[in-house]
């Protein structure tokens, strides 16, 4: 898989052999570096962004390139003045290397990139991607496990609009992997994003010992038709240290961040807390990506 | 003419000597790069942009100097506490080597000046002046027909209220230019502006022949009292690819962008269509202004 | 005094021999630099600034540093998704080497350097603490006049709530200072902000002529409760071209910027004026900061 002069803009563009060899490219950004002198990456953001935006800036700086951001497009560009993305896509690629975009809207990117002359990563396309994150998500715990395969996978949340649990098993299809799907009523995961063989469950109690991976995301209140909607799940499915107790001794805990509520603070000190090494891990996969994309 | 630690405010500023300069200048940066490292430039911005304030700081990147932005000066920066423009450039100044800047109000970029002690360059103050786009717009002409001289220079569109159009008129004095005006009823050129001989009409079909330059942009909304006034105009004057069928085969075509609806998607594939590469060329008259202003 | 991998949270962090180390190594760098090369910062503004941003992220890049900044953190972060400062912390600390942070809140800083794994320097929470706006006032009055020590210094203008003069006198209890404290009625320094020998008065011009040092600063309305009450201030205590008449020859202006009123603008132009002086020196004082703290 040669990822050189690609747009990245959906999970489906990896297969099991490009992971590996994009995980391996990670480990070694942890101590090598990389070599992207002279080349401009910009980043368009259409959407708050805190840890992601942040995330692709230092991968690219890291690696030797430079940063040109916009960090509010919505406000701060010629989207003011009701330019099409087809056409913000191909002014922006006569000027930089590498685009990295994120938009709240399904589609958005790949408008985007279609006009583009560069290279476009998506950084979250509304509920429908976030590719990036969801390489992270396994590359963490690639590098806690030595391996994906034979891995019971647990996902604990809104499986229904969160679009972490879906790039995750997307990505998935390519590795031996079992699932435990955990819920609230009504936040079920669409059965056709899942490749493989999986059990679900109302009750995180009486599952979490099986699970070698406990992936959890917040309840996607930006997705509900309205706050009172949301506010339904408020505190479901609670991880605290109490929960923990139950879970495996070296089972790995994610969340993609900012969390609220659904994992407790006094998990953070947990050594099967990984959620914070997973932003640390971003800017690694991310610096494997743009070298590839850019190399 | 010398630009060493001049401020660049307008057009007016330049000569035919000192365009031809800029512009072989301009051509070598296409290659060759520039050593500006070791300096900062500040981009200050009062008003949206995409395209401008992307393309000074590629081109101060790729010089090897560095960059600052405030992007959205009016909401976070101290002229939420009432600094004066005046304050403000003397102190960015004190941090900076050279600084870019936009403001919607007239004149606002030479009040920022006046106290700076380091160059200022004008990437748009309102209906006034946006130096830079009209140097890429000539620069654009010349690399594709090797000189201005003799050239039919067409018009069309919102002549009154488009600053790119006055600054082009403004640079153009310096050449043997034949100028065809084709605008809506009430949106003539001030004719004032034009030095030369020029035409003008209404309809675009029966003069577009003639013209080896088709230089458009968008009716300018946010200038008109009211969107009532503006959208009397919607529409008006549309390069479409019918229209291009009785244009010469080798005419250049250029817009600022954003374009609206002046210019129809199906013209961009046409090797006359140079308003994206123009987007290009902005990056390397910059550098090379950057250059001269630093050098 | 060893500040490498600390916070700098707090004016009360420095002692006399600490600053001195501090002032010498920013002497330094007005002609040397330093080298931060793969060093990344990220600046977090919850408020808007001009000044104080642009001058750390110069300092940054002039050492060999990158930066990546967010300077609308209240409306482009996740902040909109309800993280909390100690999560902030954390995230952007396994991104960066270095954190400069600005928050309308008193200890808000201290939260955010809480969970954060790599030193944050406060760049102002609130009506609280700004330390080193307070590190570049006294250098700039080191520099001027070679010691600290003997001087008779001024404070004019919201003594209550400025935390300039606050975090000043909190430096200056490590020299043997005099104060003389000018403000209008109702707006007093707080007593136990001072620690030395102190005069009070309302009427500057009775007093002006002791004055070593004149700090002054603008009536801080963001404070009152309304701007009716802070109207009621508006144009005391001015510092204007006929009270500098009074002033000693070689006195030294302070004024942290923006100024609104309290210094006109006929003063600028006075030797004795240090304030446009005072921002190039943040930018040295921050290099040297930002080296003890990355060194």
């Amino acid at each position: 898989m040669d990822f050189q002069g690609q747009h990245i803009l959906s999970t489906n563009q990896f297969d099991k052999d490009g992971l590996l060899v994009l995980f391996e490219e990670a480990k070694k950004m942890e101590s090598e570096g990389g070599d992207l002198k002279g080349k401009l990456m910009a980043t368009l953001f259409y959407e708050p962004s805190t840890r992601t935006r942040f995330s692709f800036e230092a991968a690219m700086n890291r690696l030797g390139g430079k940063v040109m951001s916009n960090a509010d497009m919505m406000e701060t560009s010629a989207h003011t003045k009701r330019e099409t993305l087809e056409d913000t896509g191909k002014v922006v690629s006569k000027i930089v290397d590498v685009i990295v975009m994120r938009h709240p809207e399904k589609g958005s990117v790949a408008k985007l990139a279609a006009k583009s002359e560069v290279p476009v990563i998506n950084a979250g396309d509304g509920a429908s991607e976030h590719p990036t994150q969801g390489l992270l998500d396994l590359y963490t715990v690639w590098k806690e496990k030595g391996t994906l395969d034979g891995l019971i996978w647990g996902m604990v949340g809104d499986l229904k609009n969160s679009r972490v649990f879906h790039s995750q098993a997307d990505l998935l299809r390519h590795f031996d992997v079992k699932f435990v799907l955990v819920s609230p009523e009504g936040l079920e995961m669409p059965t056709d994003y899942i490749n493989g063989e999986f059990r679900e469950s109302k009750d995180l109690a009486s599952v979490i010992a099986d699970m070698d991976v406990i992936s959890t995301n917040r309840i996607q209140e930006e997705r509900f038709a309205s706050s009172e909607e949301a506010e339904k799940y408020k505190g479901a499915l609670i991880l605290d240290e109490v929960m923990m107790n139950g879970a495996k001794e070296d089972a790995v805990v994610l969340n993609p961040l900012p969390r609220v509520d659904e994992i407790t603070v006094g998990v953070d000190d947990d050594p099967r807390a990984k959620y914070f090494d997973q932003v640390e891990n971003g800017v690694y996969v991310r610096m494997a990506l743009l070298k590839k994309v850019l190399g």
